[in-house]
């Protein structure tokens, strides 16, 4: 495939140089039918997102911010497993006409995010599309493992960070608000297009064996939540008033509290805690902002809690926005 | 993602049973952020493939080939190092009108062929996309693995089955010719829309040492036999007369031999043999129809000894169809 000013030559031979495998367990990175490596013992996990222009993502996406969004969303899934990530695979499909600016600002994007996590790109595949089209594989690896199906009643919910930013840097986006354009906006649109998974603090929470039950918020906290209460066989309650909202985001939309409860993409850790871990919580080094958000109950569904002491079922709700349409099994 | 007469749950519900993992080694295969594997000890292969609606495939190719070519690709990538194929990962991407019949359809072929080469599904992505895209990740293990780069000159060239058989295929899919219009076309459409790697021929020429280096012919013998020679700095002549074209395909077309030179997607292996281990070849049970088709020599490029005693210049070139476009890195 022939791009502007990039043959498929030197686009390969730029690639395996540039992914020149620096860890010892890989025998074999880019450059034969398949890649060779020697993980060691531990379990490894395994997860895989597609990113679609016009889907996923618009055309005006910098590059190098995708190529950051597209592995950050399976860090994410990792974190959410409590492994550390290792490996990784891309396949990019790309139209004809794609400048070969653009594909040397999204390699070194990726190249620059791979590096920051510590993963090695393994190899991949590249080829024409009609439009833009980014898949990712992702392995990692971890000792102890959290599933989705491990709370029980009477477990302490957190969450991660602040929730809503994403969902309210997607809807500045839709409006044409560029990145650079204030610092009152960048805040959002950067938790909106480069979302920083906090994979450390998901390791940690496996290893110390702090959380029951974990998962990352991509389709928002009543969606995500939903999920964990349904693999658990339990319930939940949420309290509205302690939902982690920043100051900026509630100055920012009347619609804070819906983007905290709804919002996709956060990107952040939902996890649950029993009672006894809870107790020694403070003694565990995590060296991340979290808060309790509510607790897991007997029974079935998400009830919010709201600040007149009245109750109602949290729906699960994705964000109206078109990330609506992924599914992630 | 809502598709015809298929809820996203009911999806996911069904894929969920379907690929439940039958293999020991998988801790958690579908319903979490990731899956968790313990594959053992021997090294682990990886490799990816992108199938996409217009590039790769026409949109009447039906869905369970389409799936088992998806695989296909992949497998033959892992039989080229030598590795049994273990852990796939799969991406599928569609409009959001595609039937819940053609998704079934799929899903049925993918089970089939990962059951048939006992690969265990690990998990994917579904999600909405402008044109069907298909993206998989496949995992294979071996002890002994066989790369591009171990040819040296005296070694003999050979390849396994016939060639050119699925660039005839693919001239009779471009003019309309459907699968069952006659036995005679079958054959070659066959080997275009399902092809078969071989995975077992593979893993035996590794397992017993017999290949030197290895690659599959994806993208035409001209190409493939070059990226050999180049990873292992070797040339290579092969002898026109001995190419493995079937009757079939010599009666059916007077560009036979191009197909053969040049065609792609066989998903045959072409590997090579040192003089020691050509003497005791009969002696190894490979169970595979395998031709000896030229040697590798000192010096670069790859010569074509035609039957009148002349010697030309095999300049690698894909056959000119819109798989040239497929870049696997």
């Amino acid at each position: 495939m022939k791009h502007r000013g990039l043959s498929e030559k030197e686009l390969i031979s730029d690639l395996r140089e540039r992914f020149k495998p620096s860890d010892d367990s890989v025998l074999m990175g880019i450059g034969d039918d398949a890649a060779v490596f020697r993980p060691g013992t531990l379990p490894l996990v395994a997860t895989k997102d597609m990113l679609i222009e016009g889907v996923h993502f618009l055309l005006d996406h910098p590059p190098h911010l995708l190529a950051r969004k597209s592995l950050g969303v399976n860090l994410s899934d990792l974190a959410a497993m409590g492994a550390r990530p290792r490996y990784a695979l891309f396949g990019l499909g790309m139209p004809v006409d794609t400048e070969g600016d653009w594909i040397e600002r999204f390699f070194r994007g990726l190249s620059e995010v791979a590096s920051e996590y510590d993963v090695t790109l393994l190899g991949g595949d590249i080829t024409e599309a009609p439009s833009l089209t980014i898949s990712l594989t992702l392995l990692g690896q971890g000792k102890e493992i959290v599933l989705r199906s491990g709370a029980r009643p009477g477990d302490a919910i957190f969450v991660s960070g602040v929730l809503g930013e994403a969902a309210y840097g997607l809807a500045l986006s839709k409006q044409g608000v560029m990145w650079g354009a204030s610092a009152g906006t960048d805040r959002f649109l950067k938790a909106y297009l480069d979302p920083i998974p906090p994979v450390d603090l998901g390791c940690r929470l496996a290893a110390h064996k702090v959380a029951s039950a974990m998962i990352d918020i991509s389709d928002g906290l009543s969606v995500d939540l939903g999920h964990i209460c349904e693999e658990s066989g339990v319930g939940a309650e949420v309290e509205a008033a302690v939902l982690p909202i920043s100051p900026e985001l509630c100055q920012a939309s009347p619609a804070a509290e819906d983007m905290a409860l709804h919002g996709g993409e956060d990107y952040q850790l939902l996890f649950t805690i029993s009672p006894e871990v809870l107790e020694n919580l403070t003694r565990i080094p995590l060296g991340h902002k979290i808060t309790r958000i509510g607790s897991i109950t007997e029974g079935e569904g998400v009830e919010l809690l709201c600040p007149d002491g009245s109750r109602k079922p949290l729906v699960p709700m994705g964000y109206q926005h078109f990330q609506k349409d992924r599914v992630q099994v």
